[in-house]
């Protein structure tokens, strides 16, 4: 498969490990060992026979790709999992593997230990981009730039307020990814239908000692055909997806040729054209994100599971779930990098500011002039000044500072000073203050 | 449009009416008159202003049909709301209407107030169905049926059991609806580029003022290209679509002809078949689930926005929100329907357990004889006795009761009493103790 | 709901009449009325009741309100027209009506009429589109611009490239479209199972009639359960779609403020922000388009449906494609209004090219060279001055004119002509050419 | 990755290996050696260098891995490759290499190659199931079972049509594929822009000559932006995923142990209950066919591709195009397997089929008294005779029989006949006639 060719793109080292075929089957082989050791803990199952099961649970004693090829049999990788361990165990221990257990508690629990793991690795990324961006909030608080809506240029904001935005948001995505990982990391343990029948009376005693000792949480009962943590948890991470993609947008057209008012230090280069500097972790990035929203669309398409084990909604859970969780480690890791080493330039911001004569300050002036001369000839006169301006392509503010009727009732200082963008940014510094703010946690 | 032939089945009718064109005007009149109300507060703008502005803030008062037609050229309905408003002011008002405010501030905080409407039409449904659930748990906590996993029969668990997991999961989603409710229904208003720049130092003021007029939460600053508590609301409404409809495919799956173990008084006749009962309430459920599925895919397809106001990504999420809302709450107001009054056939389910002989249960009478006979020989000798059962169609524990080996070793009381289904049901009564347990808050 | 507000952004008045309520009631009565013809035809119904039935199927007969609220009942809108219908019959063409159908046979038959009617309202949207694009690529052959790759300045094209490009892509997608109308559009008729069994032997026979009747084409056998009519026609409605938001996204990149190489003489303004030009259009078709991939994208999520006729998957098919329908047809009603009026600044389009001082060019002035200097000299030279140009905002030609090792091998008009745009645009002409020549059918 | 323990499950090794990085790999290089050779055949590239070019092109002579780590720096695996083939020439052929053409025209022609190889593998899995379903409508047109809808049985319907139905859907959806292979596999060659212009006058013809090379369609010009050929290959595997689903549907329901009309001699077992028959054939593809789904959504959200070249939409196209390969294929391998294997059980069938008394012929019964009582009586006589039936658990055609009324109007053994199943089916020959009648091609 072309995994290793998009491997560093698509995903990172980190989060490749995290999900490989190893760490799979090591999270199913510890939860067969935490399973003997609870059921021993428990008194159900001889001590020995629990340290015997342990001792052979390590992923390299177990051949993967004859796993693979026996997969297809049952339907899981559990089946020969179980079948492969048990003939590694001296004869007395035989019995006592995956004692009441079935495959989907194995791949479930496993799924979650891979999750506990996993998660961090997004997170840790999730946390540089938001210190990466406060900085950027705080140094560039003052540094004007066109605010722009549906691709045009509208009124001024400053860079500072697009980073506080891109903060909040990554943020707001982030502790639902903590809330996440906090709740709905939650044990499998049911047996065949749910019921933990061979375990007679010690099924809830076995399922408590078994989430302590995986580290996840204990449900109230077993959830094999209500998958909603797993569909909490890939929505979620597809909320953090979009608020990177968000980011890269905005890189990536701020970086347009014309535009230039981004660059990012390590842009894609090319051969024969020197000037070509592609935006790479934003390119990787979006498409990463768009990933992920097709891929929790097909955890949802999964999510109507019947009875009490369903056939398809869960087998179609896997990949799109490892799929998911690489997408987005890869966006994070392309946007952690991507934000730290932003270069802002601020004369481009400045002169694209311009582009427009100042019109997009009409606004401010029509503020200025309709107490004296009411609201609507106010409207009227800046209206005409600013098609003068953009015909004649000379700067709004000469324009008006010409008329006899702006000169009759405004100084010409009061003028300039109005249609200067710096004093047109509103609750700009406090918005910024508010995010900066906010405690990190 | 077909939706008036459709909208009893994909939506309530007061879900229909939460969502009504009629309803998002006069949310977006809300809006407008709280706007005015607020900067009368705050001392920038004329109380008799805010009053003639809120004095026409009545939805009744507007041609709908033609603010429709309006709607193309400037790509969005407040545009023409806000026109015909000012229409509808005395002179000395109509300058103060809509003050430092964009487009997407009215939609954007007007959809959330009808969300505040809408929500808890869905929240009571699902509280209906919890009761409901429970009542079936308690009810049914020792009627058993056989587990069933892909689709074929495993062994047995109760249906109390069952009924559990559905509340279970039902209230998992219902409480994350709640928590969207509570944390994600945010005002938004921060003007053409989110400074509030109109409003010069008083923008925050405003905004506070404002989001408490409106009953919503303020956000740290304007959200207008992030929207992610849209998509934490939308993913959460398909969460508890599909938690609905796994009753639905639970329900119509045991509702079959050949398994008859519940049935709905309300099913769907036929004029030419009177045994036909058709189980339309879990039809129309699972109809509306997968919808959610791909309109909460439309949110995230949407969701990727650049710079301070998007170009299509929002424009795309009005309508899939309003469908998703329709569609949670057509499945919601079905299940409530029919977990009220499902019938339970408890004969049905007994003759279904014993449909293979009691093999089902070849686990527990292997259990009974490993101590006696060594765990291999206990297993060839139950699976022995299991086909010769099935072939025979005579009951596993006959078979087992004939053979000399077991009979040596067993009293035939002992096999009859743990070849009980009743006896082979493990925690399923502490299972359903703890779900029942557990606070409805 | 809010369909009434909007509508006319995403709709067109035709298609929304034409996917109706009353146009989907209408398409039922049509088939009744067909059927029953066809059946008097075959000879196994009265001809009086047959023209008694048919003189009953008019639309405005029947309370749309009053089947809705009936539709919940059964799940599907068939059951009450049918009741409603026989109420209105004489007495001796009671019996007569929907004989041997199945609500599905009408539902569906009912849509592909409607499809019928609905795809060539597209399709006429499209040929203009194409025409218009024809045109473009005709008059704007030479007009040079930069080609932008990864949202970078690459070598230059022409905009005649470009419309040519659009004109391909929406004719191969207007030709599937067609396809799909003379392929896809299938009468459904099977009855209950799919036997036909009430008619007999003449179940054949009247099928085909049917299907005449209808203007549909005949299936080899009623395909129920087997949705991939739909599913063609959905998927290659979400092509459509995509090909028109590929323009929209190209032309709301030309419109922005700082590019400003296309116009719309439509676009949205602004009260107080003269220079405003929104493109809404484009806004529409990019929201409409992205719709249209959530919505067939739910048409698949449905498609999988058991046995003779399926619970839900049916049912959750109808809003998606009628949807579907209305988003594509916005879509190419915006983009046919759009590319007939697009106003084109080729000076901009000049200035753009040389916004990086012609480096873009860089690879043309290397072929010069290499032959020369040998390729790693030339590479080397080139992509020095290349640097030079951009530090010193210097024209590429200028630097090179000034190296002596240039002008040692290289005449100076040479050089001139060689890094001209114009001489640098390979195959473009006989691209366009090849487009234009495309026989239009 | 878990894509070893998966890919046995999830894929076929055939299109694990035609879907590899090797594979990928060298359809690279096979591009980068057929377009030095088209050059060379053109005139404008030495002979020496392509057939140095040539020799090199061989994918074992490069280390993925190292590819792989380089595919992040500049977003597509297309310039490690280069680079590295370069490396690999002599002196003489290094400027030659990738003349001409962009890394989109590389990765685009390669996926192109390998879907070439790749479509047949699944064709003749869809050829053996549509021969496998031929072979079972043939053999079983007689044998009678329930028809289902909603889930309830309806009148009977002989296995041989639902086989057939099977068969014309998987038919239309092979033949689909196959008019993708002839239509949509398209060479992309365009150079950086789609111009070419590094070749002069000289890119069409070579753009010819490469098509041919490697065995691809020429388009009109490139495509670079307009992925529509991937969004129908893409839609059309969902579409034969669907048709597969189908089929595992069906046969996964009527696997069940209270119906157990079909068996799969390779369903899973289970250790512990000898009973369990898992279908895991239909399990694996009903999640297959599930991912196709959400895979091809992700292809449809990344289509609307901006300019020349696009930012993340081409990127976001690879995985999603393979993983859906990759599920299809293991769909239909699934699925030939399963068909060609078939039990069926046609006493069960016989025996389900009167699960319900015979009432699911009431309308024949009905058809046969209304000549003689009027439609109104005898729909009555019939109505209260099936509740009778159903009440009292005897068959409805002894009910009738004792009837005073029935028996004055009708023949004892004309009621037994009529009442049979295999006297109401109608069309049901006819419809597997004419399927099994249509050419194969």
């Amino acid at each position: 498969m072309p995994d290793t060719l998009l491997q560093c793109a698509f995903s990172t080292t980190e989060m490749t490990a995290a999900t490989s075929d190893q760490a799979w089957l090591q999270a199913m082989l510890d939860f067969e060992a935490a399973l003997a050791q609870a059921q021993a803990e428990v008194g159900i199952l001889p001590a020995t026979a629990a340290q015997a099961i342990s001792a052979q649970c390590h992923a390299e004693r177990f051949d993967i790709n004859e796993l693979g090829r026996q997969t297809a049999n049952g339907g899981n990788p559990a089946i020969p999992v179980v079948t492969a361990l048990t003939g590694l165990l001296p004869e007395h221990a035989r019995g006592h593997v995956h004692h009441g257990a079935t495959s989907q508690d194995v791949i479930d629990s496993a799924i979650m230990r891979m999750l506990r793991h996993a998660l961090p690795l997004i997170l840790a990324d999730l946390e540089a981009i938001e210190a990466s961006c406060a900085e950027l909030a705080a140094n560039h608080r003052y540094t004007l730039m066109a605010g722009r809506t549906l691709l045009q240029q509208g009124p001024p904001i400053t860079f500072g307020l697009k980073a506080a935005g891109w903060l909040a948001n990554v943020r707001r995505a982030r502790r639902d990814l903590q809330a996440r990982r906090q709740q709905d990391l939650v044990v499998q343990f049911g047996g065949a239908v749910g019921t933990l029948a061979p375990l007679g009376d010690n099924g809830v005693a076995v399922l408590s000692v078994l989430a302590r000792q995986l580290g996840l949480a204990e449900p109230e009962l077993p959830w094999h055909s209500t998958p909603d943590h797993l569909l909490r948890i890939g929505s979620t991470l597809a909320i953090v997806a979009s608020a990177l993609a968000k980011i890269a947008e905005d890189v990536a057209l701020l970086m347009q040729t014309e535009i230039g008012e981004l660059s990012d230090p390590n842009a894609g280069g090319s051969s024969s054209m020197p000037h070509k500097r592609n935006p790479v972790a934003a390119t990787l990035t979006l498409a990463a994100a768009r990933r992920t929203h097709g891929l929790v669309g097909e955890l949802f398409s999964a999510s109507i599971q019947e009875h009490e084990r369903a056939i398809g909604g869960w087998h179609a859970q896997w990949q799109p779930l490892f799929d998911c969780l690489r997408q987005t480690a890869a966006a994070a890791h392309h946007m952690a990098g991507l934000t730290s080493r932003l270069i802002v330039n601020s004369k481009r911001m400045h002169a694209n500011l311009w582009h427009t004569q100042g019109v997009t300050l009409a606004e401010a002036a029509k503020s200025l002039l309709a107490p004296k001369l009411g609201r609507d000839q106010a409207h009227q006169l800046v209206a005409a000044a600013c098609n003068t301006a953009l015909q004649d392509a000379r700067p709004l503010v000469d324009v008006l500072a010409e008329s006899a009727t702006v000169s009759a009732h405004i100084k010409a200082q009061t003028l300039r000073d109005t249609l200067q963008p710096q004093h047109y940014t509103g609750s700009a510094q406090r918005f910024i203050d508010r995010v900066l703010a906010d405690n990190h946690a």
